[in-house]
C-alpha cells in the first residue's frame, strides 16, 4: 500500500472565545469523511509540549531523529534552493540587511525583491577566502544560502546575524578547536568584504533602505545520511513550495518535483500540487504534500485567512487525493496558534485513513475531536514507524 | 493480588470488507464482561508501528527488555525443548531438510514425522568437532535444536539455513573476533559430516524427500538472567504448548508446568490448560496462560477458523479463569491480521480486570473498542509495571 503525507504547517490552533479553532471552524467534508473512515489522534513532532522548528518536526516526521540527523538549517536551505552539497561545507542561511555605523537598522533591507537581490547577488557571489570558497546565492527576495567550501572548516560557530537591530553580530566559535575557529574567521572576512563590494553597487539597489549587507545564521555542515529508500526500502516524492521542506525531502533523499505554482505562500496553486501528488505516486511509495500558508496566516494572526485556507485544501486538494488507493496521513508539523503568532509545543490533530485501516469513533479532524480518537497521541519519529506499518513496509524485531 | 495473564498469539487483525475483525465478530461474553468490568487499551509489545517477532515480544510483556536480555531464538527453542543450557552455550533453532546437488529443494524434508526424525537423530545426535561437544535434539515434525558446548565460542555467526530454497548456506562470523570464526567452522563441519552421516540412513527415511541434511538458524549464546522472582518478588509459571514460549518462560524463571494435550497448535486441550492454570493459581502469583491457535489460523488466512478458536478459549478458559480472586490481563503478542498471513505493526487490543481495578466505559473486547479504553496505548515492558501494580508489588521510586 502506498502513503500520501500531507502536512499543513502549522495546523494546529487554540480555541479563540466561541471555543473554535480555525480547523474546527471551517467546512471540510472531505476531511471529515477520511477521519470518519479511520483513525484520528494527536501528534506531538519533537515532545509533548516541546515546541518544534520546521527543520526538526520534518526530520521527524520522516522518521529521522532529528538529535542524531539534524544538520543545522542552512544546509537544508541550500539543498531546498537547488544548491548541490559536499560532504563537509558549511552552509548559512543569509539575507541582505541594512547596516548604517555598524547597526543593522533593517535585517531584510526592505525585504528587498528578488530581482534587485539578484542582481545584487553578482556582487559578491563567489570569493576565496583563506583557501576557502565561499559563494553567495539569492533565493527568495532578501533571502540567500552562504556556502564554504574546504579544508578544516567546522560548523560551531555563531552567526552575524544577531536577530535584533543593533549592531551587526561578529562570529565566533561555539565549541574549541582550529576548525570553528577558521569558520568564524572566514565569515567574518566574508561579511566585511561584501560590505564593500555592495557599497559599490548602489545602483541597484532598488529598496527605501540600502541592502548593503549580508547576514548569516544557522551554519550547519553537510553530512550525507541514509536515504529513506535504504532505510525503509519505499521511493518517497516531495510535493511542496517552500525551500526548507524541499531541502529536508532532499536531504532524506526524496524525489523533490517541481511544481508550478507551488510557491510556498498563499498563492500556492493547490490545484496544481493534488494533479502532481496524483502523478507522483503512480511511481513512488510515499507522496510527501507539503502546504505553508496555514502557518504564514497563523504568524499574521489572521484566523478567517487559516480557515478560508484549510477549506481550499480540503475542496482543491484532499477531495482528488482521497479517490487514490493509498493510506491517507493528515497533521502539522506542529501548532501554531493565530492568537500567539509564533509555533507553540500543542499537540496537532492526526488522521489515518484508507482501506484496512481501524475504523475509530471519530468523525470530525479537529484539534477537540481527535483527543478521542484511537491513534492517542503519537510522538517523534513514532509517526513514521505507524505509517509504514499501514503501508505494510515495517520492519520486525526479533523472530 | 494474583495476576493471570493470556497472551492469545497474533490476536490483533484488521477489519474486513464488513468491518469486522476475528475478534469482533466472535461471540466472547465472559470477554466481553472482563472488558466491561474493567480497563481496555491497546498494547504494542516492542513500539508502536513496529512488528515484533515471537521472542522479543514475550521478553518484553515478561518486562525483560529485549534490548537488553534478547539471547537469540536458539537458546529460547532449546530451553523450551527442555534442554538444560549452561552459560556459554551456542544454540541454533536446527531442522531437516533435503539437499540435492548442494542445493536445498525442501526446507523441511517433507514436513518429516516426528517418530521419524527421532529415529534420524540418533545418527548425528553427538558429535566432538575442534574440542566442542555438538548435540543434535529433534523436536516436532522436522525441527530441532543444535547446541554447542566448548569453550571460546562466539554467537555472532549466520546459520546454513538460506531460508530459501537454492544452495546450502555457508556459516560466515558476523563480527570480528576468533570466538566468532570458531563457531562458524565447527557448524560448517557439523554440517558436512551430517550429510555423510544421514547418508548412510537411508532405511529410516519414511518421507518422500529424502532428510539427508540439518541446516541451521537463529545462533545464540545462553547466559543467565536474573528470575521475575529476583526482579520482582514474585512467583511465576507458564501454561503453554509451543516451545518457544516454555522456553522464553524458563529463560526468566517461570516454572514451565507439562500440560496434557496443550500441544501449542489448533488442536490444544483448552480446559486442561484452564485447570492447569487455575492449579498453578493456588501456589503461584503469576501465571502466564499462551494460546497459540489464533497465530496459526492467521498464518493460515483463516477468519473463521480464528473467531472459532477466539470463541472456545472463551467459552473453556476464559469462562473458568474469571472465577478465580487475581488479577485477569487478556491481549496479544503482537497482531497477525488474516489478511496479510503474517506479524503486523498494529497494536493488540488488551484488557485489564479484576477486583480493585478501575473501570472505563468499554464493555466490548475488541481491536475498535478497546481504543476508547482508559489504558490508552500500553507500550513494551510497560505492561509488566501496570501489571505488577494491580497486584500490588511494584517498586516505590523516590520516597
Amino acid at each position: 500500500m502506498k502513503a500520501i503525507v500531507l502536512i499543513m504547517d502549522g495546523l494546529g490552533d487554540l480555541p479563540n472565545a466561541k471555543g473554535q479553532t480555525p480547523l474546527s471552524a471551517a467546512s471540510k467534508p472531505n476531511m471529515d469523511e477520511l477521519a470518519g473512515q479511520g483513525q484520528a489522534g494527536l501528534y506531538s513532532s519533537i515532545a509533548r509540549g516541546v515546541i518544534p522548528g520546521s527543520d526538526t518536526s520534518h526530520l521527524n516526521i520522516f522518521g529521522y531523529d532529528y538529535r542524531e540527523y539534524y544538520p543545522g538549517r542552512g544546509p537544508l536551505e541550500a539543498l531546498g534552493a537547488g544548491i548541490e552539497l559536499k560532504p563537509g561545507d558549511i552552509a548559512f542561511r543569509a539575507n541582505f540587511a541594512s547596516v548604517k555605523g555598524g547597526k543593522i537598522i533593517d535585517r531584510r533591507a526592505g525585504r528587498l525583491p528578488t530581482a534587485t537581490s539578484r542582481k545584487l547577488a553578482r556582487y559578491v557571489e563567489k570569493s576565496r577566502i583563506d583557501g576557502v570558497t565561499v559563494q553567495f546565492m539569492n533565493t527568495v527576495e532578501h533571502r540567500g544560502v552562504l556556502l564554504f567550501r574546504g579544508k578544516g572548516l567546522g560548523a560551531e560557530v555563531s552567526g552575524t546575524d544577531p536577530h535584533v537591530l543593533g549592531p551587526l553580530g561578529v562570529s565566533k566559535p561555539l565549541a574549541p578547536g582550529a576548525k570553528n575557529k577558521k569558520t568564524a574567521d572566514v565569515l567574518n572576512k566574508f561579511t566585511k568584504s561584501a560590505m564593500k563590494k555592495l557599497e559599490g553597487a548602489g545602483e541597484t539597489r532598488g529598496s527605501r533602505v540600502p541592502a548593503n549587507a549580508i547576514i548569516a545564521r544557522g551554519a550547519g555542515a553537510y553530512a550525507v545520511v541514509p536515504s529513506m529508500e535504504d532505510r525503509y526500502r519505499i521511493s518517497a516524492a516531495c510535493v511542496g513550495g517552500g525551500a526548507l521542506y524541499k531541502g529536508v525531502a532532499k536531504y532524506v533523499g526524496m524525489d523533490v518535483l517541481e511544481v508550478e505554482g507551488a510557491t510556498g505562500d498563499k498563492k500556492t496553486n493547490l490545484k496544481a500540487k493534488a494533479d502532481a501528488a496524483a502523478a507522483a505516486l503512480k511511481d513512488h511509495d510515499y507522496v510527501f504534500v507539503h502546504v505553508k500558508a496555514t502557518d504564514n496566516f497563523s504568524h499574521d494572526g489572521n484566523f478567517g485567512g487559516k480557515k478560508e485556507i484549510i477549506e481550499k485544501v480540503d475542496e482543491l486538494l484532499v477531495s482528488k487525493l482521497m479517490e487514490e488507493e493509498a493510506v491517507f496521513v493528515i497533521t502539522g508539523d506542529h501548532s501554531t496558534p493565530v492568537e500567539r503568532r509564533s509555533h507553540s509545543g500543542h499537540p496537532t490533530p492526526l488522521l489515518i485513513s484508507g482501506r484496512g485501516v481501524r475504523k475509530d469513533t471519530v468523525s470530525r479532524f479537529d484539534e477537540m475531536a481527535c483527543m478521542s480518537g484511537g491513534l492517542c497521541h503519537v510522538v517523534g519519529t513514532g509517526l513514521m514507524d505507524i505509517v509504514l506499518n499501514e503501508m505494510n513496509k515495517a520492519k520486525m524485531i526479533g523472530t
